[in-house]
């Protein structure tokens, strides 16, 4: 019902060619309240619509929010095949679902999805991830390397050193990276990845690999129990970021270093990895399903997996856990 | 066209009771040549249909082949979660693509795809598997276990224990596996096993199992050059079989294995599997992506890996290959 207002509004306003429309002359048009029109248009505000209240004439928009469409990425994309196929969408329940039905459907290597807004977003372990309207890219992309199914992670640590470098040169900010798959400003997170993989016994079938990236988010819109641990880029460099340019840098960063590995295999990519890595070298405590294990990150094998060393001089190997870095 | 003829054919003699009908009227009928009536009925005797043919009356349908339909697997089922969901199709391309997609709509845990006949089956590393119609098993299982990525090769190798057990109680023969996934009887090979993953990196998120039993084929419906390195259960044992009652054992037997390894993890069913294998012991070849390894085959890792020792004595393990035994 919501949505359904939302759209009358907006029709309005693109109908009404910038003239001030009154929040009685509003609700009479949508079929609602003044109360309701108020409520949407902070809501529209929040969104990234530039908004003009006018009292005793009424509401104006005057700039909408950018907008990650498949136009908006192919305009000046300069990949080879990233990218080179794109399905967009306003609202999804969640990316990743539908890349799985386009992998079902055969898409080809490169594919990506894109919706301003996840509804059910998620990342590892099937927490949520907080994907809200027209702030961030809420992205995922369609790989079928020929590759036996335990190189899958290396591919997590290859789009992690990616979405760093594409961050890097748009902003000027260096994240680091929290193993295996958390990308950290100040601490605190502004990207999370996730990748799905399809295989048989022998070999890939293809890999979905799903980026959230937190772009122009204020801290107010955080919930509270996520402003302590979340952040964007925004709020990190102190100005709005062009969504769509973020998206074209990443999908070419993230084809250079693919095809590299492709070529060359993991070793090029682990030493870079490493070298944005924030854990290497400390010590940490890793959460897994089975306990706790404290003790100094060594770095990462060739298969992606975490090597600890504890007190005894022991070193384990850590396939998934939470890691929490010693102050 | 072929089989819309073919359907014609059949419901004209479902609608005749038992009378013959002779080729004439039957080409009058479904309206084609009595050359290709002839041929119609040449085929439905390969699939398994019992056909008199009298001079100067006709054709009469004296048995129908016994199907695999969710109403023949059910009856008698006893399992608690196997099977327990049917998806049954008379001829598909393959059932392990129609399961990727029953996965993706959320199918439950222990949902089944069975088909008469496959067009396009496919076994490991691509390659064809022959699926002729109402004489074999071309099942896929669908299955959700709580584990990491890593553990996917136990459950097929804990499948091949599985299909030897039923096709023991079923026919007395004793089948003998061949690493990963081949099942021979008499050095022939009779079923063939695909694993196909769906996992995040830490959990596994579905498992597509595809099985592919040759029942009640006999010699001369191969192809040539199937006929030296193919059998079917018939062949073996010289009876007809009623499949779905194998499918029944089946999974049954499955069941039975994959929750003594949820609750007791691989040990167990390592050791079962070792019991049934042809290879252990003796003297092999392994043909790998990147060359061939020979030397004795040691065992089976816990992670389903390979070991072969080779004449310095030095352990190798195998992830995937193709197995070949000395004489």
């Amino acid at each position: 019902m919501q949505s359904e207002l939302r759209k009358k509004l907006l029709d309005v306003f693109s109908n009404s060619q910038d003239e001030y429309l009154s929040g009685q002359h509003l609700a009479d048009l949508i079929g609602c309240s003044r109360t309701a029109v108020w409520k949407h248009m902070e809501e529209l505000r929040k969104e990234g619509f530039e908004l003009e209240a006018v009292r005793r004439k009424g509401y104006r928009i005057t700039r909408t929010p950018e907008r990650v469409t498949a136009d908006e990425i192919s305009l000046g994309l300069m990949t080879e095949f990233m990218g080179r196929h794109i399905h967009y969408e306003e609202s999804v329940e969640s990316t990743q679902k539908i890349a799985q039905r386009l992998v079902y459907e055969e898409a080809p290597e490169g594919t990506i999805i894109i919706a301003e807004e996840q509804l059910s977003g998620r990342g590892r372990m099937d927490r949520k991830w907080y994907s809200p309207k027209y702030t961030g890219i809420w992205l995922s992309m369609i790989l079928r390397p020929n590759l036996p199914p335990p190189k899958a992670p290396q591919l997590t640590l290859i789009t992690a050193v990616a979405v760093v470098q594409a961050i890097e040169e748009m902003t000027n900010l260096t994240p680091q990276i929290k193993w295996p798959n958390d990308i950290l400003l100040n601490g605190k997170k502004v990207t999370g990845i996730l990748t799905e993989l399809q295989a048989d016994a022998d070999r890939i079938k293809s890999i979905i690999i799903g980026i959230g990236i937190n772009v122009n988010q204020q801290v107010e819109d955080y919930p509270e129990e996520l402003q302590p641990i979340a952040t964007s880029l925004s709020i990190e460099c102190n100005q709005q970021l062009k969504r769509a340019e973020l998206v074209q840098i990443l999908l070419l960063k993230f084809e250079k270093l693919y095809t590299l590995y492709l070529e060359k295999g993991f070793y090029p990519l682990k030493l870079l990895w490493e070298s944005y890595a924030i854990s290497i070298g400390r010590n940490i405590t890793a959460r897994t399903v089975t306990g706790s294990l404290y003790g100094k990150a060594m770095g990462i094998t060739d298969d992606g997996v975490l090597l600890i060393e504890d007190s005894a001089g022991k070193v384990h190997q850590v396939y998934s856990a939470d890691i929490e870095l010693e102050n």
